[in-house]
Order: C-alpha cells, then structure tokens, then sequence
C-alpha cells in the first residue's frame, strides 16, 4: 500500500479506536508494507493531530511495542466551544414556562454531544476511569460520548428496576431541591466491584441525583474520580455536592425582560 | 501543507463531519494548497474508503461544487458483524432469571453500539431521514448512533412528561405483550411537522411500544420512513408491526439445558 493509502486507512483506525493499543506489526500487515514506514507514518499522523489539538499517537518500544491514539482537545479548542455552546444557550426563545430552559435539541444534536463528551473525556484524560456512571434519561447521551473517548463501558442506573437485567442494588435518596425521596437502581452485573467511575449528567440543581448515584456506587465499592455535568444552576446555597466539573453555569431566567444569563461552569477555572 | 498532511486532516474531517456538504473552497483555504491538490487528494480518499467498506465520498460540480462523505458499510461487514453479534449473544451466562437476556454490557459498549449505528444507517442511508425517534430508555445510545452518521437530531418520546421541556403532546397505547395501557409524550418543540423519521429502538415483542411511538408521530404529521430494533423475540403470533429492520432474532432461550439460540434478524434477507 502506498504512503498516502496508508495515512487515510491509519488516520481512520485510529479515529475508529481510541486508547485501544496496537502492536506495529498489526498495521504492517494491515497495509503490507515495513514498520520503518509504519512509523513514519505514525510520526506524520502524531504531528498532525498535535497541531490540530486533537490529541496524539502514544508508543511504547519493545518486544510488545506499539501504539494508542489519547483523543485529547487542546484546552483553548474547549475554551471556544464552551463560549459557543453559553451564546447559544442565552437565545431567549429557549425560555419555558416556570423559567425553564429548553436544552433538548442541543442534547438531541449528535455532534454537539459528542463535542461535549470530547471536552469531558479531555479533562479526565489521565484519570484512569474504567466506567461512566449516569442516571436516566437526559445524561444517556452525554455518558456515551464521553464513554467513547475513554474507551469505557457506560453504565446507566435508573429510577424504574427492569426484570431484565437481573438482580439489582437499590438505593433511596432525597433529592435536593424538591426534598421529595426517590430511589435509584443498578443491576449487580453492570459494573465490576472497586471501579474506578466518572459520573456524567446533563443538569445540576442542589446535587441530589449525583448525591443519590455516589451512594448507590458505595455499594459496588468504587471510587468515584470525576464529576461532570453540562449545566449547573447558580446560587445554589445547600449544595451537596462539590468536586464536580460544570462547562457552564445557569445564571440567570428573567422571564420579565426575556433574558437568559448563561455563564461558564467551572471547567476554565 | 503537503500531501501526507492533508490527508489526516481531511480524513479526520470527512468522518467527523459525515453527510455534511462541503466547498472545496473550504478545504483549499484549510490546507493551505491549490484546488487541483484537494481534488487529487478526495481521489485517494474516495478509494481507500470504498476499498475499506467504509462508504464513498459524493462530489458536486459547479459553483456550488463539493464535497460530503457518505458513511455506507459494505454488506459484507454489515453480515459479518451481525454475525459477531449472534455469536456473543449465544453465550448461556446471559440467561437471567424468567428467560430474560442480558444484553446491558453490549448496549453499554460505546464501540458495540456505534458499529450497529452504523449497520443501520448504512440500510438507511438513501431514505432521506430528519430525524431519529426512540422512546426512553435503552433504545437511546442506539439511536444517537444511527444519528451521528446520518447526520440528523435524535427526538427522545418519554413515559413520564418532564416539566422542562415546554407543552407536549401524549397518546395512550396498549403494550402489545403485557397488554397494559401506557403513556408516551413527545415534547411539540422536539420534532419540526411532516418531518421523515426513522424510529430506532432496542427490542421488540409484539410492537406495542413502536406502534404506539407510530401514532404519536401522526400527531406530528411524520412519516415513517424506517424502522430498526437491534433485537426481535421470535413467534411472536400477535405481531402489530411489520416494516421493521431487526439485526437479530431471539429464537429460544432453554432454561433447562442453559442454552440460547440467537438467528439473524430480518436485516440480511
């Protein structure tokens, strides 16, 4: 295979399969050619991701050698679509009644959510997550996106047990603003005991759902190393929940003026 | 830029940014080139994606000339990887109590859930689709999935009406199996009317659920174009739904001698 046959089929790979580490002699035999110009080629591809802040080729040398793509954004690629997404957010024809903000057609948008998922994922990069936790419905999408950067199953607990997915843990928590009791389920199989996991949602009032998911993962024993919400809402005052990663914070609904004050979270800080 | 160059950054375009239609002009100020060179340069990329299974990228003369990529997987690894699926699902430690199937850590795998995504899209790729539909919750990553490469917004219908996403429109249908009247709402805002839709889900029994997602979408005035479950239960006598592209067919799960037998769904006839 010629060099530039290569580049495209080697460039689609590793889009394909993040943080999956292959040995070079998978892709001499894939494009039939010499790891002296598999590496080239790699060296080429690695510049070109650098440059383009998406991230870079990581090898390792020896006998079990090889090679990983780690999808990282540069951080002002983040900083610019967290500015883009507070612009869109402040258009006043998202108001609803109550003082609501209509949120689901940017969380409806593929491509938008995997730019999120890509901003989360570069932030807990090194955090050697094995799972994302979220809690159904709105965080799905979200938890998968990130998911597929880190190249991690997605584990979804719900408010409903299902009769399939076998046996299960339940909690009840109090959620923090409407102090009403609820209860969360995760099917024992779903997650192995000690994991590492990261929690993904799309809205944060007080924190009482994520409060709810810790509790729950307590029970699986896992250790939760990162938080992250789309949304937070400002001035919560009984916040429960602290070590968490917002990209933007709700400040403001003036259903008298028809103005929406959308800040950043506290992803830039 | 030179050549090699290019080609990482436009393949990375091109799958980024399926079905979306660019000007050369884009590409020829991106990279820094001539417009002969980008010419030369989707020829090379045009082959390696056909060679590859990986669709075609769809040019456009004059003025307005361009170019989108077209993400169609070749049959071939359509069947093949249905096949794949078959084999995994077979596997009798899946056997949950009732003869139920877990199938979580397959709808939990990022990279699983995107391949039939684009197993999917790739039967649907001409039908000229808006939107997905699906109905919370296990259906969702699925449907993102088949978004992202046709390049249009996922509608999520809900059992529960959620206060923050402004006035809905409810229907009431009977659950084909359980034979139980549920509710299914649809936000007014979530789906432009007379819109193409698909509608992706990820089991299906007698078809309650999806012909009750069916006349909802009536109230939209939208046509069905698609229909596609990953998995369909077999025999079922009193089926309400018939245009539906299943990957696999649930056949018989023995809970005497531990054993699940799995068939092809619909997809390859």
């Amino acid at each position: 295979m010629k060099r530039s046959n290569r580049l495209v089929v080697l460039t689609d790979y590793f889009l394909e399969n993040p943080r999956q580490h292959i040995k070079l002699t998978y892709f001499v035999e894939l494009c039939k050619t010499t790891k002296s110009s598999v590496s080239e080629d790699l060296d080429i591809i690695h510049d070109v991701f650098q440059q383009q802040g998406k991230g870079y080729l990581q090898r390792t040398t020896g006998a079990g050698g090889g090679v990983q793509y780690i999808p990282e954004f540069a951080s002002e690629k983040s900083v610019a679509f967290i500015t883009e997404l507070q612009r869109q957010l402040e258009d006043p024809v998202r108001i609803l009644p109550g003082g609501y903000l209509y949120m689901s057609d940017i969380l409806g948008d593929p491509k938008m959510v995997r730019e999120i998922g890509r901003v989360f994922a570069s932030r807990f990069s090194n955090l050697e997550i094995d799972a994302i936790v979220t809690v159904a419905t709105k965080g799905i999408p979200l938890a998968y996106a990130v998911a597929s950067f880190l190249r991690v199953p997605v584990v979804i607990a719900r408010r409903d047990p299902k009769v399939t997915e076998g046996s299960s843990v339940s909690i009840n928590y109090v959620s923090g603003s409407s102090r009403k009791i609820q209860t969360m389920v995760l099917p024992k199989r779903s997650l192995k005991e000690g994991s590492n996991v990261c929690i993904i949602d799309d809205f944060m009032m007080a924190g009482g759902t994520i409060a709810g998911i810790k509790s729950l993962l307590e029970e699986f024993n896992a250790t939760v190393k990162a938080i992250g919400v789309l949304a937070e809402a400002e001035d919560e005052e009984e916040r429960i929940v602290n070590d968490y990663t917002s990209l933007i914070k709700i400040s403001h609904v003036d259903l008298q003026n028809n103005t929406i004050t959308i800040l950043p979270g506290n992803y830039n800080k």
